[in-house]
């Protein structure tokens, strides 16, 4: 049955994995590499096929995967897109209404508030590993996918430390560190290094793209044909990656956060429009270039991020003082 | 002299590169190793030693070099940024009035006004090979830097043929691919593609490292702290990498392209307005999102470009309809 090379089972607690993508398939394949017990289910058939192939356990449905994770008090995550989630947990609150929940969705506010209007009596704890954009699906997922990326914990007053402290585990047990936030915390800076970055992608490829004669933004300017495209290399591929990744990802991921990611764009706009101003007038973008220039260091002397234990009884505003001076929690401090 | 493998000298043109950064010690090196004569000249001591030590011939100065590009009517390359340009051009002037002249700056109108200002009676045909961004100096250079790159060739009506030929002949020689363009046309599409990708790298990277509450613009919104930083990676990592590049020479390729830059970030700022008003309005950005990926799919597919030979020959309004048509030119169709 398991084909896979995996490790003895490790006493921690048991995962089960609702959907199968590029981060639920991952997240399989890890938590099975690194001894859980750990079962899913896929909306796909095609995708459960492959995953039995390749020697997973796949449950028949949700329902089953749901009524197991009950039965023995299995960590439950969701693994599934935005807009799939609110019809997956109308069926946890009937097979597992107190099931200790995380799940990996790239917004925690609107994941907070369905899991508050859906299945109100879970345990819940948001999650976000900070893995993977570009490609999708199972056969794109990887048990290594998590090893050395940040994955975040929701980590509110309110928060259910048990619970907290499984999420943080099986991060580890991933080769995850794990960074604590606030949701609104975790919404804001997201829109503002994932989000923005998807949405100033996808207008960099369409400027670039676009004739702009046929818009009217050059006026009599010259028809440039595909002049733009045969030229586009270095800079506009990496500025337009993301625009690569599936529009339906984006748009759940954008959209789900729609007042932090407003708030990211009219910083940009404003930013934007100042650059502008000063191109048209002075003719000077020193202002901007050096902004730019002392972010990006600034962002390359953060990857040097301390990495911290704490102990297991940590209080959440403790946790998430942490997660605002850009330390990384790698284990407990002292035994569990 | 010359520890560095080199072909046997090959007839094409004697080769005279002022200025030893990234573009210029990779043409050196390329040009070396395509067998042609190549000389140059430095403004930098240390620059010159470590390319005299590599077994590069390098001119005790500039006005020596372009004496001995006047002897044998060698093709004279400009490759130094945009803002040193006038004064080396008044050395052309003195010293080699009818050069042979191309450049490899970023921006051709500016470089055309000058050439017409400081040096009119030099027989200039404007270049611009696509490659490398973020890295700088000789020591970033290498022989191979332009392989498979395409190279713009300045190909307005008025253009001197035999020279344009011994620049496609250069930029061939180096293995690059030749992309004949209007001035206008040029530099219409290299603000599209490659100096707002550079505007955007830096207002993105600045939004994300910024304190939002410091500035207001999240009003009483959580504090972040270093937050944004620690979690940045994927499509941050790839949206503001060339953020890292030197800010003074973004600035002179932006600024030098002033007019062009200014059309394509009023694109931005239009098509960035709009998806800020969808998100406010409906919360969609559906339009803004598959735009993008249509566009990027559109570049993918533009990588195919068909690789055509042109008669020697050929007049440059129909070089410039094999550049509008996406196509690149990698030689003659017949012998010159």
């Amino acid at each position: 049955m398991h084909p896979h090379p995996t490790a003895p089972e490790s006493p921690g607690r048991p995962i089960c994995v609702l959907g199968l993508g590029l981060i639920g398939g991952s997240l399989v394949r890890a938590a099975a590499g690194a001894g859980r017990a750990v079962w899913a289910a896929t909306a796909s058939e095609a995708t459960a096929g492959a995953a039995r192939a390749a020697g997973y356990d796949v449950a028949p449905g949700t329902d089953q995967a749901l009524a197991r994770a009950a039965e023995v008090d299995a960590l439950v995550v969701l693994a599934m897109p935005l807009p799939a989630v609110a019809g997956v947990l109308v069926r946890v609150n009937e097979l597992a209404p107190r099931a200790r929940l995380t799940d990996v969705v790239s917004v925690k506010a609107a994941m907070r508030d369905l899991v508050a209007r859906h299945a109100p009596d879970t345990r819940y704890v948001g999650g976000h590993p900070m893995a993977g954009t570009a490609a999708s699906g199972w056969v794109a997922g990887s048990a290594t996918l998590f090893a050395g990326a940040n994955w975040v914990l929701g980590s509110d007053d309110e928060v259910d430390t048990e619970v907290w402290a499984d999420v943080a585990e099986l991060a580890w047990a991933c080769g995850a560190r794990v960074v604590p936030a606030g949701v609104e915390e975790h919404d804001a800076a997201v829109a503002r290094i994932s989000h923005l970055p998807h949405l100033l992608a996808a207008v960099l490829a369409a400027v670039a793209a676009g004739d702009p004669r046929a818009r009217g933004v050059l006026g009599t300017g010259p028809n440039l044909g595909e002049l733009p495209m045969a030229l586009a290399a270095g800079s506009f591929a990496d500025g337009t990656r993301v625009a690569g990744t599936r529009p339906e990802l984006v748009l759940a991921m954008c959209e789900g956060n729609r007042s932090a990611l407003l708030a990211a764009v009219d910083d940009a706009l404003g930013r934007l429009g100042a650059a502008r101003g000063a191109l048209a007038s002075t003719g000077g973008l020193a202002a901007t270039v050096h902004a730019g220039h002392a972010a990006r260091q600034r962002w390359q002397a953060a990857k040097d991020a301390p990495a911290v234990r704490v102990p297991r009884d940590s209080k959440p505003a403790t946790l998430r003082d942490h997660g605002r001076r850009g330390e990384v929690l790698i284990g407990w401090s002292e035994l569990g």
